[in-house]
């Protein structure tokens, strides 16, 4: 255990700076939120600015990168840490309990959107950076890069990367922004699915119709498109899509075994979920249909009349966004282009579709449990936590760190603090002030120990 | 052709007080708009007291009906004139080209929600109404009855009609709230469809979860219940739940021959609607699949997010209104339960469906054009607009039709003005003001002659 007095006296300090984070409406999807992004961008740049890093904002193609660096020895290993200052849109809005960006300690856990995922999680580990940094135990070089748009692709940081190549070069890449189902202990993620993403709406007539009048003449488009999603799996969970699971390698035994230890279980979610967990592809454990399997999901899907009592028309249009998770072995980009074919495809004469986006957001990362690294990793955790880390398969993805290690030469390291009923992109997102220490510390003795 | 001198004359007057009406946002479905529509009773209320009625308004469990009786002899026939004041709702609200409830006449068309459907044609006809009386022409007793939830179920006038079947009987019910295709004369509708009308709530979990850390674990509401929707149709466009043909007799090759000459065209519809008519079943001709064949259609499907970009989430519940259009024989609180238990039975293991309601609105009406008061009416349009009327099967319903006609003992005629291109129920509903005075001109000649 390390001695926390560093961080006992200055916890109220930590938490407010978090809770000013959190206060910026930092969403990225949505260009309405452009000037709260760069707030937010220029509030850690003058919070790095004050703990002695050299600072600057790099403009993008999108958002600003906040780069930050602290020298010590060049003799001395680089970590190049990774975060994101950008958080996903609030809405249903009814169902927070306290307001999205009124961030709220209750019972020992902050409510606020990016609790967690990713300003809590981030600011915990610049909080284990300050910690080390004030009692000069930082031994090693120290870059730390945030970019703005995590949650809509990363594509300012996507395009950056050849010209930042040099600026961010490294030893190791470590990033903060992943889960573990212990809160005595980080969990290692080892592997995280690819992304990629596209809209479709389609159009019928040229404005909403009675549905009387013209009910039995014309197709309707809410009809037309839900019958085009039902072809996208088949009755065993299945994706449909021709093509969607070429290159996929099967599970191998080694990795199963490993996956089974991995304690993700049935009992664990349902509560808080609220239902059964049998989504997904028949033939395969609760731990592979999330960690090793990739999946086709409708995040939204939209046409005619929402309020209240009934309206009868026959939509003019009818909307969908879709998403896949991929695994390794899977081009995000030829993937979600298979998916935009099969649902082009499934037109019905007279309707138009119209993409709007259609984009391989990123691919998925895989790592070696048995890295030099990654085994130095778990010997820092055990020693400031008493406990030997579990590793663990994420489903979600962080699409720029297979790029991000490419460009930096750097070797990724995934340690993760989120626990699954954090409410992660959803209301009432959560983070326990006990994780948040956590993250701290765990900052704090990697910074010291590493080399 | 009647002499059109006190028509001219006090058209500014007519227009006005038309457009009096279209400015109160009487929406009936929506509990918001309550008192807007009390507004609109109480106009009509004065109205008609001031054309010299015996005017009262009648609670009922739902919106009040405006009843007004004018009597002339005892020995004259009595026509019950059926109308209705509320409206339609107005979204899409971006797609109005003048506010829905600011009224505006441009090229010779008035141009607002309930512009036609049924202000329009009412005040047309009370216009006729007016003008009868002024010129003391009126030959018959007059009772109107104007209800205020003809766009939501009819609920308050349906659960009147026992206690009001003395007040209203009469010998014939005249109901002008139909279409024409005809600019130089009105049609005869010689069938209505029936409704029921449904809406259901697919929930998976208790809210929208991550789509990465859950995809591939837990059931998509937005995809299940496309699913779903996706069986209700088979690849023919025929209804697949059980037993919703039952009672539909085949169509008779005399039916074949009248519908064969009713002149719905595709170059009528297509230019305006922007797509192919190619909906409904196959084997059936346009003006089949229209009037006389049943037709189940989504007017609405909502799950997830639907802003700007992309929000990776498996949604906590998906939503659809679903209404059916039915034909003589079927039963519209069976068949709509029929469907009610098709999608109950298709919910997967470990997701719930709430049915928020789930309501038989109307059956069918079917009209012969044989009986006498058809073929007067016939007559009485040929003398006034120098044309024979075509007759027409109307894919729309007016719900209550069948239960007044039954509660009044009155024998039904339809007779109406709205073109296909007037956008009821959509956004820019409109109606030509040579259609208002035709409408005018009508009632004013049947009130005149129809003894």
């Amino acid at each position: 255990m390390g001695d926390s007095a560093y961080l006992t006296q200055n916890e109220s300090v930590f938490i407010e700076r978090w809770k000013e984070l959190l206060r910026i409406p930092s969403i990225s999807t949505d260009s309405t939120y452009e000037s709260e992004c760069l707030r937010a961008a220029n509030f850690l740049q003058n919070y790095l600015t004050q703990l002695g890093f050299q600072v600057e904002l790099i403009e993008t193609v999108g958002k600003p990168l906040v780069f930050a660096e602290f020298k010590i020895d060049d003799k001395l290993p680089t970590i190049l840490m990774y975060g994101h200052y950008d958080v996903q849109p609030v809405d249903p809005l009814n169902e927070w309990i306290s307001p999205p960006f009124s961030p709220e300690v209750r019972e020992g856990k902050m409510y606020a959107r990016g609790a967690v995922d990713n300003k809590g999680q981030l600011m915990a580990v610049l909080s284990g950076v300050e910690w080390a940094i004030q009692e000069k135990s930082l031994n090693c070089n120290l870059k730390i890069l945030i970019e703005g748009e995590e949650e809509c692709g990363s594509k300012g940081l996507e395009k950056s990367l050849a010209k930042l190549s040099e600026k961010i070069k490294a030893d190791v890449l470590a990033v903060v922004d992943t889960g573990t189902f212990d809160t005595q202990c980080p969990a290692l993620t080892l592997g995280l699915r690819g992304i990629a993403e596209l809209e479709v709406v389609l159009s019928g007539p040229s404005q909403d119709m009675h549905s009387g009048v013209f009910g039995g003449i014309l197709r309707n488009p809410a009809i037309e498109l839900a019958r085009i999603i039902a072809s996208l799996h088949d009755d065993k969970g299945r994706v449909t899509v021709d093509g969607f699971y070429d290159g996929v390698l099967p599970i191998t035994d080694e990795e199963r075994r490993r996956l089974a230890s991995f304690p993700i279980t049935k009992e664990m979610f349902e509560g808080f979920v609220g239902t059964a967990l049998n989504g997904g592809e028949e033939g395969y454990s609760l731990a592979e249909r999330r960690g090793v399997r990739p999946v086709l999901e409708v995040n939204g899907f939209h046409s005619g009349y929402g309020g209240e009592g009934g309206k009868t028309i026959i939509p003019a249009t009818a909307m969908v966004k879709i998403s896949a998770r991929l695994v390794k072995g899977q081009d995000p980009q030829r993937c979600i282009e298979l998916v935009r074919d099969h649902l082009l495809q499934r037109v019905p004469e007279g309707m138009r579709a119209t993409v709007t986006y259609c984009r391989g957001g990123g691919t998925a990362l895989s790592l070696d449990p048995e890295s030099n690294t990654v085994k130095k990793v778990i010997r820092i955790i055990h020693s400031e936590f008493n406990k030997e880390p579990i590793c663990i398969w994420e489903g979600a993805s962080i699409p720029i760190i297979g790029a991000l290690s490419e460009a930096s030469g750097a070797e990724p390291i995934l340690v993760g603090f989120e626990l699954p009923d954090d409410n992660a992109h959803s209301p009432n997102e959560t983070f326990a002030l006990e994780q948040f220490r956590n993250g701290a510390r765990f900052m704090r003795a990697f910074l010291r120990a590493f080399a």
